[in-house]
């Protein structure tokens, strides 16, 4: 016979994700920024959740907050973040870390076997790009992370200081943990959509933003013939045009791309701009696709800029190459997906970028979703049904109790 | 026999237009927005020089400075104004102001009889649309324009509380002057391309501006497919160019337009822009013909806004009608022209908005231009030749002296 098959508590799930909502309410929303108040307090507070069902709570020198089993053996890591965006969503990240420490309390309750716990610190990129995954990976060292400065132009060194047991804090060896499954909403519209109820991730996206600058020439609006212009947002809305034009041909049926940045200079309405700053962000599960994209979105730019007389530079290009998902850990949610939910989940990629792209350097990952109302996210009105909420609690439990139970561990495969 | 002929000292004007640099100096241009520290300090300085010119130094209740002649009679009024942008050079309206000062002292020398000078407030607009000029005309309240705030959201009651002088001043009534020739800087390429030193200007064009606003939906740049967004960047690329395509074929020799502001919501390169706020500023001597092409921008913004499934708003048109030069002043200044530089001047539209604009109300006006060199203004590169200067000041300085000589009276005619 095998050990009784844990069940979640729905009630106290979700008492739990609404207690972590209080930390920087702000109407439906939340505003807790790593490193903010509401962040250290939410981090300690989950702390004392994670001591609660078992788990010591482990700040390390970024502040990522682990909850390691009793034992010296490597473990099944489950999580995701609690910092959130400067207006942010009540469940982004939150949603992973409530619901696997759910799991936890669950898998206890059933006497499955140990798992451990963890709240990325900075996911949502406010001093560096998702820095506690970051440095937890080695992927950049603790003492150029501290020098990371948010918009306020503080830098991420003054900010832990308000957490004293970060300062004293020795970093968590991943060679702890032999796999990592985030849970996660989906922060898109595909899931609501089609009306199902659970996402299992394929790849995370692969990305590249470039950074664009046009100068023309600043002058006055009223005093100077059209013909004598250098008018950098002129520039910019042809580079605009061109640049749709060149890469639509290259688009495949899942890439997206965006101009989501725009800084004009001097930004007067008497004033012809002399300068234009912005951002052109592609992302696709085919990284060679991007490639050829950006090199055309380049040409294009150049083109429309030499054309008028306007000089243009780009920044190197940001780049992140696509994250594949382990496929046994695909494999455990899609069972558990479709003995939960039936005919309601989808395989799917991620066209967000996730703490799973950094894990993946160091262990197989695993991802999950659930459906964002609207496809709204980063913003106050961000929402998930109450049942898609449990639905994924669900899921995610049978998968891991699956994966305990066929004693598996990522790293041996 | 006629008096001597007044003659400018080009060594003294010289010495004052650079002393009158040196308040706000920033590099090569100057930094002196309305009612900043270096903007008061000049208007103090200026005070002091109108003394020694032999006028009394008037402040008004907005801070335009007046230098008025002893006597009860009217007065030809000359000036322009000394505060500059935030980004300003450093001769713009200063120029008219040191200028005229200049052909004061020579009259005097001469004997040649009394006139006036100003220096306006905040022609740069840093709180309201030339407001010092605005409220002397009494085309804005007194009590309205100290609402007027800065882009730092101080209010113009709240700045000028740094001059008590100010505080404490009582209007200067308008009926005091019979004419007002303002000298400045053209702030545009055509002289300097034309090799010429003088513009006796006909007429300040007509002006039209409106603030638009499209808004779409703020979401997750990796997440949302491209066919379900609604991106109010890529909406303001291609309304920006279907408002191109529309005002093309309705544009004259002269008309200018400009889109000069533009504003994304929330800006950042992972978030599909929810909303966009651009300005759309059109200039030509023909108020039909603006309104014809306001019309025709408003219906193609109107149009690829309903495509694409965004919501748009038109703030009310700002709009400004022609504004005719006197003839009796055209006339002497043109005189005055060929005299001091033969064959070197034009006749020719302003197509600035200029102080004399809102005097016109009250009083024929007149303008002189003398070049920009590359037509650069509103820059700290803005510049123009030492000899091009004199050239302006002695032919104010002229024109000056005939309008006395022959007893012109604007008012009479």
């Amino acid at each position: 016979m095998s050990a009784p098959s844990p069940a979640i508590d729905a009630k106290r799930y979700l008492a739990d994700q609404h207690a972590l909502r209080q930390f920087g309410k702000h109407g439906t929303g939340v505003v807790r920024p790593a490193f903010s108040e509401p962040d250290i307090e939410a981090r300690r507070w989950l702390a004392g959740r994670f001591s609660e069902a078992g788990l010591t709570p482990v700040f390390d020198p970024v502040g990522n907050l682990f909850g390691l089993p009793p034992g010296d053996g490597t473990f099944l890591l489950l999580g995701s973040h609690s910092d959130s965006q400067k207006e942010g969503g009540w469940l982004d990240g939150a949603y992973g870390v409530i619901a696997s420490l759910e799991v936890v309390r669950a898998l206890n309750e059933a006497a499955s076997g140990p798992v451990a716990l963890v709240s990325f610190q900075d996911e949502e990129s406010h001093f560096g790009p998702l820095t506690g995954s970051q440095v937890a990976a080695g992927l950049l060292d603790l003492d150029q992370a501290l020098d990371l400065k948010n918009a306020d132009g503080q830098s991420l060194g003054e900010a832990r200081k308000a957490m004293p047991e970060v300062l004293e804090a020795t970093p968590v060896s991943l060679d702890r943990f032999h796999g990592f499954i985030e849970s996660h909403i989906e922060q898109g519209p595909v899931l609501d959509t089609a009306g199902e109820a659970i996402g299992v991730v394929e790849a995370i996206v692969a990305f590249r933003q470039c950074l664009v600058t046009l100068t023309g020439e600043q002058n006055h609006a009223g005093t100077t013939p059209m013909a004598l212009r250098k008018d950098a947002v002129a520039g910019f809305i042809a580079a605009a045009q061109a640049v749709g034009d060149a890469v639509g041909p290259l688009l495949g049926p899942v890439t997206v791309w965006t101009i989501g940045r725009v800084e004009v200079k001097p930004n007067a309405p008497s004033i012809i701009p002399g300068e234009v700053r912005f951002t052109v962000q592609m992302r696709d599960p085919d990284a060679d696709r991007l490639d050829r994209m950006m090199e055309a979105a380049q040409a294009a730019i150049r083109s429309v800029s030499e054309a008028r007389g306007l000089r243009h530079g780009f920044a190197p290009v940001d780049q992140l190459k696509p994250t594949p998902m382990d496929a046994g850990l695909i494999g455990a949610l899609s069972e558990a997906a479709e003995q939960v939910s039936p005919g309601r989940w989808r395989r799917m990629p991620s066209g967000a970028v996730h703490d799973a792209s950094n894990m993946a350097a160091h262990m197989p990952v695993g991802m999950l979703f659930v459906p964002s109302i609207r496809g709204i996210s980063h913003s106050f009105e961000e929402d998930t049904a109450e049942a898609d909420l449990v639905t994924g609690v669900e899921v995610l439990c049978a998968a891991t109790a699956r994966l305990l139970q066929s004693g598996w561990r990522g790293r041996s495969r």
